[in-house]
């Protein structure tokens, strides 16, 4: 497969000229395209300009009104349960975190469910929308059942991501993670690859551990059984257990609260997100507590490195390093998902060329 | 090492008079002993009355102050800074959690971190009294650093554990790990048992994988480098990024936002813990999310097992049924840790066997 370097500016403008002309304002089509832009800079190929194609599809499917406006449904001040109405995944979720933070710079907290909601891209966006207002900020989301418990055979909890993100320098601290031991994209990649899976990753349908990445592939798609294993593996001897815990907190801030389906009962347009805000002023001076993690985060940088190893990361710093180097340098975009931005390109009436000029 | 089965009820009432003959008053005294108690039945031996020989060391030392009163350094609605000026964990601890139940009862919140604190016992107990509450409840404590950050040699960050409670039938949801993949009593057993640490565990100080479960040890108790692994190993290929982050988590949630030292950092007496309790009716009927989140609880016990597995389990359920069974039959105490109690008794001048005569 053939990348190409496109630019980033060119690219973001292409994305809201796209949902533009789906009928989304301008403002909201800028909005979405920075999601989608963010995850192409942090690196994550799967949810940025790749995942275009899928968004247009359920677009001309009706399966995204465009028109949807988000409904809050129930309300505290520090609290608020929101119904998608199956509009936008992004767009949704701003509305939530924005409503998550207002919350928090108010009464110091704002904890934001939400269901009947698609897919928001990249976790890690709303947690850092938070940071990036001097606050903590937390973000979840449930999906299609692909973890299988532990002792089980069958998926029962999504890919639960969990994303918490906090103010610090030079690296804003951004943790972002599927609560699988990998995302169902890494599947994807081995299949592509003919490669075997690490034992550890995935069972099949006999709940017992498979390296045959196309089978275990198959099985999620066709709900056979099997599939993705928590972050632990499958012996609670190495964790499993706690992998499938952490992805049962996801599903409790998600569906659990929002009052949507849990991750075994998931359908389209009925997926669960949690958004958390923080202010930390509420525990001193706002200051001195992001110094100390300045400095934890530091300290770890700097600490001896494990024998063949030159660097240990702290989260969100390759991604930050990352997103610095393709806003100068463009984005790897590969042949096919090229393919597919010009066919959006015709179907909308768009010069594709006049975008990704240098 | 043999094991005998004691009266649940008199070991309490002997750990009462124990905290009592420390200068407690008598229903401080009761509910330390709660706490100790709370952990033999759910089968942690290493937190339960087999820890009271450390306690009492501590108290004869004089590092922990009977006379000792929690200071509330900050607080807002909604959050509280506790100072915990070394007293006792488990008193600190739980007024602690009570200031964050109380917050959570009237402003559907409560954030509450506390420095300068000893060791907590069981990080589920407290989220457990959030739960009893019919909150949703989080605690969370640092410790000694034992978790080397993947691609390091060197123990960084505590066990980290991160407990999560919320209310359902007919098991609370109870979720309570080290976010290192074992927690340090693990070692311990091994090396008693003379038995090699299985890949994935912990490092050697030049930070590769090792199964020499005496020299791990060790190297942590003298701080000559390596340690025990995060969740998911020392890979990133199997998620080693993912338990470092959750360690992460607590560590914010503990020293960051508390101001006590980081896990690196760590000092007798001056751990650092985290309390939050959430009132999901800030969602909507509790009722209904309780019998939503009891649901899926369910479905995921029901679902079908992996091949030679008979049972799946959620979190909390196995400390629950081994709660009930040993307030009937007993608790299993080594004969060891029954000449520890025998000799903090003749230092009290208490009658041991007063206490366990059935």
């Amino acid at each position: 497969m053939t990348y190409k370097k496109l630019p980033y500016e060119g690219l973001k403008a292409f994305c809201t000229d796209v949902y533009y002309g789906y009928g989304f304002p301008r403002q909201e089509s800028e909005e979405i395209a920075d999601v989608i832009l963010c995850a192409d800079l942090y690196g994550f190929e799967s949810h940025g300009v790749q995942r275009l194609i899928r968004y247009h599809k359920s677009m001309l499917e009706g399966n995204i009104d465009p028109k949807a406006e988000p409904e809050i449904l129930f309300e505290t001040p520090i609290s608020a349960v929101i119904d998608a109405k199956r509009g936008a995944g992004q767009k949704m979720a701003l509305f939530a975190m924005h409503t998550a933070i207002e919350k928090a710079q108010k009464q110091g907290a704002g904890f934001v469910t939400m269901r009947n909601a698609n897919h928001y891209g990249i976790a890690s966006y709303y947690a850092m929308m938070a940071a990036k207002e001097k606050l903590i900020g937390l973000s979840f989301t449930n999906s299609e059942a692909m973890m299988v418990p532990t002792y089980g055979r069958n998926a029962m909890l999504g890919s639960n991501p969990i994303a918490v993100a906090m103010p610090a320098k030079p690296y804003v601290f951004s943790f972002d993670a599927a609560t699988t031991v990998i995302p169902r994209g890494k599947l994807e990649v081995y299949e592509k690859q003919e490669k075997p899976l690490p034992y550890g990753w995935a069972v099949d349908v006999d709940g017992l551990e498979s390296s045959d990445s196309t089978r275990i592939l198959q099985n999620i798609i066709h709900k056979a059984g099997g599939g993705i294993l928590p972050v632990g593996g499958s012996d609670p001897l190495n964790g499993s257990h706690k992998g499938y815990g952490y992805g049962m907190i996801c599903e409790i801030f998600t569906s659990i609260l929002s009052g949507g389906p849990t991750s075994n009962h998931w359908r389209r347009g009925e997926t669960s997100q949690g958004f958390i805000a923080i202010d930390y002023g509420m525990f001193g001076d706002k200051k001195e507590i992001e110094e100390r993690m300045s400095q934890l985060l530091e300290e770890l940088r700097e600490s001896d490195k494990a024998e063949g190893q030159t660097r240990i990361y702290t989260h969100g710093e390759k991604e930050q390093e990352s997103a610095k180097e393709k806003q100068l340098s463009g984005i790897p975009v590969n042949e096919k998902t090229e393919g597919e931005l010009r066919e959006i390109a015709a179907y909308l009436k768009l010069d594709y060329e006049s975008y990704i000029r240098n």
